[in-house]
């Protein structure tokens, strides 16, 4: 399905948008300038500025403050990206080579930071107090999340009750913020807001599962990176959980994490996961939680954009990259 | 001089600035309140918070904006210093062992980003949005500083123009939304906002080059850093750069950077700089910086937060750490 077709009644005002996100590169300091081209040129999908878009349609729809909100929240998106690969040391995000290969950890530490500012700045746009805060609030849950997956790296004592709270600060927190904040600027009344926080937040976490999924069974030219690369660096995903729920006395996971991480073990939980049902599961979770999407916005006017929004949930479990 | 005095009227308020920055060290998340902590227990002055209340206290001073505001700077003065020991690898600060030291790289710059949350959280507190961007463009200008710095380490190629642009970012940034920040908030007329953002920017500014002659000058117990560590890390403060003013032909500056970064060169600079007057002239710079914000606010009513804030030129000039 095409990005176009995929985000319906919002699809022209998506472009604008994107040269929002483009006047940002035009900075009158040139490594910093490309820098951020570096930055905003990834193939994006753009999927959490559409779902700013797509949830202000329901209100007062006026563009001057519903681009700058969607803009932002793509470069909030953004920067933490940045950041991770400081962390990651990532070499390669979906095939590109990040700005942490390029240029120094320093330099790509404060590449992140003055997103982060400019995010801020587009935010501070809409005039809205409430938006706002709850900007700030998101990227303290975000980086409280972070802080949390860095800090239980490599232990093998982490539930799916521990991954489903991790992958909210993580994923679902943005999206939850991203459809609720088109809702506020929109001025729509308190229940749909809270209707589209809801969406946002189970499309959000039903994206991190899919993702999560993809780790297992993606190709790794198409996603950038190699399969199992979450546990390579000490990350449990929902797979990788499934699996040691399943043999809790001994199993490939905790072997790999006590052991000196060899690539012999690491090969095994990617078999084991595979060849059992372990991914249908995670899919059925991943399901369970398009549906809770769905049914959280059915008190909505049944609006073309609904239908869209509707549609996504499809499209979040059908990708493959 | 104790700091007590040395803020005059607000004073007493500094302590509720300081009530608030221990609150935020509540977390439900322990290692996140242990990280808070560890970052804002340090033995800083809080001038720039007690800036942003002197400032305010020429207009309609309300406790319930300029508090939050203040706690708001000092946070985002601190969140870039977490960053900054990412980059520099810094194993303490002030003789305290940093953030960086103690967790992961990653785990610090997601503490850093929590922070400049944090500090966005509360700048909202204040719901005026002027206020708001002028903190997200702070942070822009800071980061792009930081960057410049970056590219131009170690790079003997820069002149005291390029220095002072470069300490603008860094320092003298903060100073003057400080100022300026307490001066909106407290509803003061343009040409007051002006003024307090001009002696913020020029006070800022002595501040740095008092900071850069103490890498020269000071102790290095009292400092908790060796002598000539800028240097050491390759950037160019305004001694160093009066000395290849002086030496254009052959300096231990040029020789630092150009070979393989030896003590040797390190300590002919730190004695030619010691022996020459090179000093006395940075001081000197310091100084008139120093008269322009002074003259800056003497536009403004002769209260005794404006004769705290011409004390604080002095203090800013005679301190030693």
């Amino acid at each position: 399905m095409k990005a176009g077709l995929l985000y319906g009644p919002v699809h022209e005002d998506l472009a604008l948008v994107e040269e929002t996100l483009d006047s940002l590169k035009q900075v009158d300091f040139a490594p910093l300038a490309e820098m951020m081209d570096l930055a905003l040129s990834g193939s994006g999908k753009r999927l959490r500025p559409a779902l700013a878009l797509l949830s202000a349609t329901f209100g007062d729809y006026n563009l001057e403050l519903v681009v700058p909100l969607a803009a932002s929240i793509e470069l909030l998106h953004t920067a933490t990206l940045v950041h991770d690969d400081v962390i990651d040391n990532a070499a390669t995000r979906r095939g590109r080579p990040t700005a942490n290969s390029l240029f120094r950890n320093s330099t790509t530490v404060m590449l992140g930071d003055y997103m982060f500012a400019h995010a801020a700045e587009l935010v501070a746009r809409t005039a809205n107090i409430r938006v706002i805060r709850l900007f700030a609030h998101t990227l303290m849950v975000m980086a409280k999340g972070e802080i949390g997956q860095d800090m239980t790296a490599y232990d093998s004592r982490q539930t799916v009750r521990d991954y489903l709270f991790r992958i909210n600060g993580k994923t679902a927190s943005l999206f939850a913020t991203a459809a609720e904040g088109g809702a506020i600027v929109a001025g729509e009344p308190e229940e749909w807001i809270q209707a589209l926080h809801g969406y946002g937040y189970n499309l959000g976490t039903a994206f991190q599962i899919v993702d999560d999924i993809l780790d297992f069974t993606g190709d790794e030219r198409e996603m950038g990176k190699p399969v199992g690369s979450d546990l390579m660096q000490g990350t449990l995903t929902l797979p990788s959980l499934l699996l040691m729920e399943r043999y809790p006395k001994s199993n490939p996971v905790t072997k790999f994490f006590a052991g000196r991480r060899k690539q012999e073990y690491l090969d095994q939980v990617v078999a084991m996961v595979r060849e059992s049902d372990i991914l249908e599961e995670s899919y059925g979770m991943a399901r369970d939680f398009c549906r809770r999407a769905v049914e959280a916005i059915e008190l909505l006017p049944d609006t073309e954009a609904r239908g869209t929004l509707t549609d996504l949930t499809e499209y979040v479990l059908d990708r493959h990259s």
